[in-house]
């Protein structure tokens, strides 16, 4: 296809395209498995069949009980529904403990229940983007209800030492949350491991349509419903079930299980070799981000003397990546992840987010390497 | 397609099968089109172009312009938002009007907020399920917040007088709320003409998806966010944009609006053969709701005499329809809404809703009848 039409994908983390196998295990519901699963009629039944299918699908990529996983509209819900779910069920305010480079969808959460009497810390991190788990130990108040670190950033890819903050946690016997909308189906995510009670998933990072994700509950954690309203997800989430989209979580999720080693080596060679070519043919190349307990596909580079949004401007028929937090397009603002890892100002205006994914090629790396070589170049002139 | 497999559906106010006009909307976001709205690159073109035009058709179906249109996951969501946006941005508690016959997804949410302070009133119900305007002027105190009153009842069909409790509302300055969840596409729903603030749609009632529906917020009417996070939908609902789904409702408006009077006139024609022939075969037929205000496609029946659930049951292979409320399987108590009614027990336990649709045929109503008589007939041995 001609560069015109369809630059290069290098977007992963802001939304992946749909596996081809999850197109397909949403075909009968957009025909004659329409139904209703609350029906007690004859087609409720495979609605029904393919929502506790889907739910053993996720629950077994992340190892847990599938009664352990609530389907919600997406990643925001999810974080929206673990956060106020154990903090607004009364009104007695406390204490979260949350870091600086979470998703608007953590932080925003915080800030919002911060008028119902919420005190909130949040965490530094240092210039690789991690939290200390000295600063979870030393954050702890006897008030402290939630500590909610993601497991893997948006931006630069860096994981936390969930583990580690998971044990803290568990020794102290607060609720723990995690948000892995972008690790799930790039990493390992098993909730025992890293000791969570809550995480959150999101469909369309891991080639699932937009519109869906989920949350894992630990067994024994009290959550308030966000949803409120009939009874569906064993009273945990109203709404009519969105079943097809249900099902092709499920889907990407034993695809993601079946494929994790193979869809993590092939990631970091394509952006081993995205990095490589370009810190090659250019001087004044940074990496943002811990260089290896990282995302396998993310690779946020800063180049100097150059205008990131420029550089991309300058390349839109030919490369798809991002400036700052992809999410937010309209803002020109330093993004607030590379802010919190001290990252000068010039040098964030210089950044891109790379992200490649399981359908990136040799090729299309191998095309990319000297249109940026000499775009950056130029720019610099 | 044989009867043991494809029982008749008669269950539209269930859920609906997906116009396929509407699946063909949806097709392009399941393959090249997968980017995301919110990104500056090439990807975010087109989904963010057709979230726009579905939110005009949306907007257009309803009387309003696209911006007092917010997406959300359904109408539970869209419920939710409207009564929890009004009342929990602060902490005022207060006073809220609503009915006895109210779906779960605006009861629970008023439930929910008494914990938050807030007083409740539920109007009653006349016997053919409607609200006296009246009692709603009665009910109005200093501190009343809001008035949440369905368009049209799901299990009756009944029509409140929308426009009337809109006056009044308007008269005395209280924003008002409407679940028309059952009523777009069905009848006319003009925001103007009813005289609401706040309107909810459901897709999955519209020939649309689950999973997607719609908020209508008249500008002026300032609500808090119900999904916090980062800045979609004009910051009023955060959450990657579920640009397919969305896609699909737009168009399933756009056909709603196009064949209004003809969809009505085709099912309120089905209705009455349905009715008529059940009526003239059998003693002891007996109409749930108004008679003439409510859906062109609801007949909810009382059979003297027999367990509408064993009536089911018996004919599981041939027709599919509800006893009692069909959002809850699991439940046999005798619907709210039939108790606020009125219905005498062991009317209510013999009452089925049958509710048809654009894409019933009158061969179907006309192989149901017979099948239908034999088995009341049957039954009341």
């Amino acid at each position: 296809m001609p560069a015109m039409e369809h630059p290069i994908y290098l977007d992963y983390n802001g939304t992946t395209p749909l596996d081809p196998e999850v197109v397909q295990a949403m075909q009968p519901f957009w025909g004659e498995e329409f139904g209703n699963p609350s029906s007690s009629h004859a087609y409720g039944r495979r609605p029904r069949a393919a929502v506790a299918q889907a739910r053993q699908r996720v629950a077994d990529l992340l190892g847990c009980r599938p009664d352990e996983i609530v389907f919600t509209s997406g990643g925001t819900e999810a974080n929206n529904h673990a956060i106020k779910g154990l903090l607004m069920a009364d009104h007695r305010g406390g204490h979260v403990i949350t870091s600086a480079i979470e998703h608007p969808a953590v932080l925003e959460v915080c800030l919002f229940l911060i008028r119902f009497g919420l005190e909130l810390t949040v965490l530094p991190v240092d210039a690789a983007g991690r939290v200390d788990p000295a600063t979870v130990t030393a954050a702890i108040r006897p008030d402290t209800r939630l500590i909610s670190i993601m497991h893997a950033n948006n931006e630069v890819g860096t994981l936390q030492p969930i583990a580690a903050i998971g044990a803290i946690a568990r020794s102290h016997g607060i609720p723990f949350h995690t948000d892995a909308a972008q690790s799930v189906g790039k990493v390992a995510v098993h909730v025992d491991d890293l000791g969570v009670d809550l995480l959150s998933v999101a469909g369309h990072k891991l080639y699932a349509p937009k519109g869906i994700g989920a949350l894992y509950v630990r067994t024994g954690v009290t959550l308030e419903n966000f949803c409120h309203g009939a009874g569906q997800e064993g009273g945990r989430r109203a709404g009519t079930e969105n079943v097809a989209l249900i099902a092709a979580l499920g889907k990407a999720c034993e695809i993601a299980a079946r494929g994790r080693d193979q869809h993590r080596r092939h990631m970091q060679e394509m952006r081993e070799r995205l990095h490589q070519g370009l810190a090659g043919g250019l001087e004044g190349v940074a990496l943002n981000g811990h260089p290896d307990r990282r995302l396998p596909n993310t690779l946020s580079l800063s180049f100097a003397g150059v205008d990131a949004n420029r550089l991309l401007e300058a390349l839109k028929n030919t490369i798809a990546a991002s400036a700052g937090a992809a999410c937010h397009a309209d803002s020109v603002a330093i993004s607030h992840v590379l802010a919190a890892m001290q990252v000068p100002e010039d040098r964030a205006r210089g950044t891109v987010r790379f992200s490649v994914g399981r359908t990136t090629t040799r090729e299309e790396i191998d095309r990319v390497l000297p249109i940026l070589t000499e775009a950056v170049t130029r720019l610099r002139c």
